[in-house]
């Protein structure tokens, strides 16, 4: 019902629908009428409410709606399951206590806002609330921890072809798993294991996407490096829509891992890859390591053929800088 | 104080020594003796008393002793930090709580009873008060998590030795961690990793000892499968010098695993193993898997040469049962 009175209060922003209106196209009582009113204002919602006009709709809370989601979501596992936060810490830590709970694959842990977001290499991730998606995915894949890494790379993959089909903005991954559009970076991810002696017991997979955020809401020290959907297109993304498409995009080629491997995956990576060609410098825990990346291989290491001719492997965990 | 009472009372078990008698050995006043052999009492040693004969220790009570493993500790890092509890669900659980808390490598977690312990592919670890050694040492090597598998086999080694030195009981390695006296299990190795895309963030070695457990101390279903070193040796092992012992073990090992590799570890791990040149059977999630074991390779993983002469990596990870 709280639907209905919306969207009919939406289809005519320009006027006032009375709630004599509201109550015959509804079939239901004014008081019933007003109390929807109410709830709908709990929830961000505010109207003008002018006696003898009736109600006018003037804003439209920004939060995550799961019902909205739900009615959205194409998959069949991921996503099927969501705890939603107004705020947390961090949805990697809830997402790891509700599998300790029980909560399986496909399990998706929200926030509006993080408290205490995590980036990598122990850095903080900026998460404000209302403007961006902070997640946490629950996966468990039956493989050895050797292979967890490859996970990494395929939601990069996924992430990468969703934003690009949902917004056309020219976006590409920088090693290991930066999205970048224009050169500056507009989500995060990070896949938490978990083993017990080489078996993988449980990945986390986190992701934070800078959806609509504005140049104000970007830290100083961020401003140079980071960006958003809303400043790189010009346009207020539609988060829920954004999420139902990731997480089939990324079931999708979850379920192409499990019957055909990584090599497809690997070839997409590779295709979506801003650094293959490319001369890199990077700071590992052993110093510079610089050259042209050449390929990713198996285990999503980069490789890297120096000047002398001489290839390197470089794993993620090198990384002491970026 | 309480320590030197102690000793006069264990040297004089068969007798009763004054208040008088200890006051004026120990140089302090009749009410501090009280005081102490009060403590002591809490502490859970029983006397008895007798007026005008004074007393005599007639119970030490059988459990770990800080004081005393500190004493004995001879080592840099490992164990030097210790939480112990009296009981605890799982010190594996109560380890990784501590890491996140700020502690680091080297930290042990002790408890004389686990009312939820774990063993590997989801069981139940039976861990009964003061019988056993049940710990977890916190742990942040610098390797990649490709590598984490390696010091489960290290582990395994540290133990081994550390067993065989004290009691000279021919002790030996299952693949991939159980240790075996006369075919029975005599402990249990656990280790769980945690990592971010590919670097560890911290590895938990779970370490389970039937130390000093007697026939009736073993629920029926582990009567055929389990012993422990009091049923292999016929004496009871004193559970801090064990634990300092392989600890000490631990860390030489550790230290040369960082400086020379794996390689070391590898040749220690097949000269104790029990597999290797044997002809064994094991239940995959692919189906039983048989054949001679040949070798334990860079990853840990079990090299089994099949019948037609073909040869087969074997995860810890692919075991379903065992």
């Amino acid at each position: 019902m709280n639907e209905r009175i919306l969207q009919i209060l939406l289809d005519h922003q320009d006027q006032f629908i009375s709630g004599e209106q509201l109550s015959s196209r509804l079939n239901c009582s004014r008081t019933a009428i007003w109390k929807h009113i109410r709830h709908l204002r709990k929830q961000g919602y505010e109207f003008e409410a002018v006696p003898r006009l009736g109600y006018r709709l003037v804003k439209v809370p920004d939060k995550l709606d799961e019902e909205q989601l739900a009615k959205l979501l194409k998959t069949e596992v991921m996503g099927r399951r969501v705890h939603m936060y107004e705020t947390v810490e961090s949805t990697q830590t809830a997402a790891r206590e509700w599998f300790s709970k029980g909560e399986g694959e496909g399990t998706l842990i929200l926030a509006e806002q993080q408290t205490a977001g995590r980036g990598r290499l122990g850095r903080k991730w900026h998460s404000p609330a209302g403007k961006g998606l902070w997640m946490s995915l629950i996966l468990t894949p039956r493989i050895s921890l050797h292979f967890a890494p490859q996970l990494t790379l395929l939601t990069a993959v996924a992430l990468c072809r969703t934003i690009h089909r949902m917004s056309g903005v020219p976006i590409g991954i920088k090693w290991p798993n930066d999205l970048l559009i224009n050169g500056k970076k507009v989500s995060g991810i990070l896949l938490e294991s978990h083993a017990e002696d080489d078996r993988l017991q449980v990945v986390v997979a986190g992701v934070g996407i800078s959806v609509n955020m504005g140049e104000t809401d970007f830290p100083e020290e961020l401003k140079d490096i980071a960006t958003s959907l809303l400043l790189e297109t010009g346009k207020t993304a539609n988060r829920e829509e954004l999420l139902a498409e990731f997480l089939y995009e990324f079931e999708q080629l979850y379920q192409l891992y499990h019957e055909r491997g990584f090599a497809p995956i690997r070839a997409l990576w590779e295709a979506l890859s801003i650094s293959i060609g490319r001369l890199i410098r990077i700071q590992t825990h052993n110093g510079w390591v610089s050259g042209k990346a050449e390929a990713v291989d198996e285990m999503g290491a980069l490789v890297i053929v120096q000047e002398d001719g001489s290839k390197t492997k470089l794993y993620a965990g090198d990384i002491s800088v970026i």
